[in-house]
């Protein structure tokens, strides 16, 4: 990832995921565009996927480790509650404020907290949210020995179409390059266990070509800004989404 | 203004306005930041301002050139319905659209359609925003003799904070710069007519220093893109407002 | 009606319609009450009631006669476009802001702007609240000899429960004294071409009841500001509806 | 179309469109549905689409003549303000009621009105809500040699995913059976001076696949009503979009 | 309850609230309609209303018994937090998920999300949504001897109006015949230690009145369905509220 | 605080914040408005302010104590889970339920229930909303020494502009008063360690001059009703938000 703007010491792309696959199916375009700039990423996962219908924890656990690979990023995995388990809770945001505090990233990635969705989903978008707060504060006592963090912007992702928010506007990423297409395709069939099951893929796929269109371009991908975008001059804002 | 993204032949800044003053209280600091930096900018006000309590037509003429050379931008006045006597029709759109052909902008401003605000801000920014669809029709037999022009993105502005829409994410420019306020607060004290009787500098002022401490700096404005926002990569989403 | 705060000259209530019946149906408790206690009413309204499918606009102005004399109001008919052929002209908009600079009202009544209902409500709801602020502008060259007047607050009703408001906050005005819903009843009851084939007036008593109940109280008729309530005291925000 | 619920006297499916190939590209599958099933469906169209970069309007109206068939419907056009022109008139909307008179549909189709579309596209939709009214009004003196109607239901399609509207919950037509893929594939292809510059179809079929996963289906189109269901049963609301 | 749509083994219908009496209020007309036309419905309820201002436990579950008996329905409790004491628990949800599992019904109706109501009631639904999920995915370790179940539909009631979700679209049960409105009476008033302490029979009454009236018939109760509605044609559609 | 409406026994005004500096920050000027007209302000803070960065808990609960002693009002801290820890507790609620029984508030004040802001501010706002439930139902068993207790309003204050409400209307507090803002000012000073750091203060009194020139006045304090306002005329309806 090139330097983003207004960062002193930008950090690895930082991406939270509440089950193995999530992260490459909703935004593995995005991870894949910013290391194949050379950014760095790491993805941390709060569940093995234990309660899906298919694959077991280690086969998952293997699959979001393939995957990582494959996006070029490095890949932790929490203890948590467990899958379809996962209950708000103040030591999990203030330990996901922790592993902001450690990554130091400018960009966080998180599940969109639109309630009609997987329970695991919005919980961990509204801690993510919640822990891009408490990473600021420097009386946490958990977090004493770790320097804050203020992250720039923290970036929700809608893993279905039912999860994208209403009351946000989104942001595109166009990731069209074929090569991008390619590996976030080959991202996604590495959850073998899951793409054998369900058209995850071809729902994908779909949605981005459909935000493409409308972009104007092959594919786009759909991420939500949790904070009022903050910008010097008007050029980046100079690119809508008017293709149709 | 630095050349835009994705734009072969970037022209001015198109702004448009209902009332002579309008432009200069919402956002006179958004276009004094594109023309100090080389762009060029160009105004459009669709009245003399004539319903106002204070202030000529002639007066208030005067003011607007004065306040478009301050900011360094061109002006022209449309004569249309009057002030306070706006009505949407297809043929003001058509005219918007040529006059959009005619700059080819990247990027428009015009006053939000948000509906509880002055009659005639609302009406033109419903207008402004057909006729930036109508200027890439190639057949609207009006405009044939002028070569479509696709703009990149349409931004409303608010010149009264009711008039914020809240179904669009603001995005927030970074006015701070010292020189910036000053512009701006001479080019809205230009409307001396105006300025005499209302207190209208302050409460632009008193925004810009609220959404400012939003964003981290010391005065910001707010617009409130039209399209999803297409990026290259996360680097232009990267800064978010979370100064509290 | 007894002095409004703020106001130097409080005028009549003034109250805003498409049709002979709409005020009585949607809100005749809350002007009986207003003219119970010791105040002025003026109702216009723009048609004759002419497109209905019962009663001719002679009969339906007779009726709202009657009801305009049971509620112990002024009554006064617009020749506009004709029922179910209103259409937003700024003409109309402008006629209005010139009767409330003769009439000199605090609080304004007019239908809501949600669009799905009749076509004729939502426009003139838009076109009242377009007229609430040319009333205060100087220079409107139809009004120059009218002096300036700026309304307290307007309030929109809902003739029927799909017209009420979604973005606005309701206020619940108590009409239960006996006396009130009676005078009600009868006001509606006047206009007798329309209740003989409908039920509006069972529909609004149960309406009332159910906003009543809500508030802890016999019978409540909802009304919508168009602009944020200015209090002196916590005392007017004092007791809401919670009735269960 | 079988018999639809509470209709005495069902007539066609009314299908109202501001363009030649509005209807085909938004839900010729639906339209396609119901006429395999027996059912009659009108289509209306206000314009020649004179105004679009490709096609002159002889083609156009051909094109449409030709999906139009292809659709098994009856087709019309309305000579009206011209494409890109179109304006809200009361004159408009009654000519839709009696438009609405003449048919005797149970459902209508008409664009949605969400204003950030195509400027034809909203006006239509909200002339086409007030027509719908003023087809049961006895007294609308243009009509008044044809019974009033009222019609069932009134659905909102949107010819881009921007025109969804966001205050109103979809209804999801499966139009899964290859055969209306086909039929309905066909329809829009017969527009070919539009399928030749723009990817319509493409995009019209990527959202019919994100739509038909969301539901557990194929393809699937979603529709918009204006006014809430009712339904004597359960029954008819047992089946929601749960796919993923 | 006949069988529904697209399901190959239709359990009874799943009614789920907080107290004893919630159903009863929201609903019981609903629950009736079904039983009276041959299905079976099973009642759970997750408190025995001991915070209520009136009647003991013990005489709380007798009135809920004998409402069930009138609605013909099943009843059974959960030994939970206790009233107005539950909480959000990953163990609450998936025990619902194993009782949709073990009773496998197609509709399941649940209170609103809407959080300005009693605590207890939102806390249910948004368990109710979650559990709905839950109880298709195959690898949830308590719920392991189970087989999955995907129910076709959650709707969610309201007790009261200000628990009438803003964001989904309602459908409207028409519940107009006279022995419906007279169990559903009798079921109400079945709960003697809550209706003779507040107008609860009335306020639920008159608001089926609204609706009743709004939908062109006397009775009517509003269900928010949870996930967009999925039609084979337009005929489900058909019908809308159009009364007034 | 001057008698309110419909209270037989007004109690204090009830204030609750999650940190010490929340009330003082966000209302402090209404706080100072009631006491100064001689009612009685109790405010109850949740924590100790021990996660911040600036300032110990010691110092911030003598910044606390002088803070409340200039807004003449009385001041208690809860132990609960600690700054930056609070999580959704049935027991919490409870537990303000009480409070609210004992100090028999007319009016509570609570911060709102938006989720983007501290994560503190919005889960007190919510179980406050569920407190004013709770303090009503006479079967809590925590609670049965305390009589119930039914509050007027519950209206919810924004520590930050991102914390307003934007599905509830506010309503604007006048407070111009010179002495007004001068002890406002004074009890934000009052908490040294936080105004050293950031520039509190100004955001305060810019965003309640934003708001007064809304409403006509030097400085307004907007506050959000839980619950829609019932009046007994139109008169408190009757002074709007017109300003510009």
């Amino acid at each position: 990832m090139k330097p983003l703007l207004n960062s002193p010491e930008p950090g690895p792309l930082l991406a939270l995921a509440a089950h193995p696959d999530d992260l490459e199916f909703a935004c593995g375009a995005v991870i894949a565009r910013e290391t194949r700039a050379g950014g760095a990423a790491h993805l941390v996962v709060c569940s093995r996927g234990e309660a899906g219908s298919h694959g077991t924890p280690r086969q998952r656990v293997a699959e979001a480790r393939k995957a990582a690979a494959l996006l070029g990023a490095t890949l932790e995995f929490l203890e948590w509650d467990g899958d379809a388990h996962l209950e708000i809770r103040a030591a999990h945001a203030i330990q996901l404020a922790g592993i902001i505090r450690r990554v130091r990233p400018v960009v966080v990635l998180a599940p969109s907290c639109v309630e009609n969705q997987h329970p695991d989903h919005y919980r961990l978008g509204q801690m993510a949210r919640d822990a891009a707060r408490l990473a600021r504060y420097g009386g946490v006592k958990e977090l004493r020995r770790q320097t804050v963090h203020a992250i720039g912007q923290l970036l929700f992702y809608a893993v279905t179409p039912e999860a994208e928010p209403r009351d946000l506007s989104p942001v595109l990423l166009d990731v069209s390059a074929p090569e991008l297409v390619a590996v976030w395709t080959e991202a996604m069939q590495a959850h073998g266990s899951q793409t054998s099951a369900r058209r995850y893929v071809e729902l994908q796929l779909a949605r981005a070509r459909v935000w493409g269109l409308r972009a104007g371009v092959e594919h786009a991908v759909a991420l939500f800004p949790n904070s009022p975008l903050v910008f010097e001059s008007l050029a980046p804002a100079s690119r809508g989404a008017r293709g149709f």
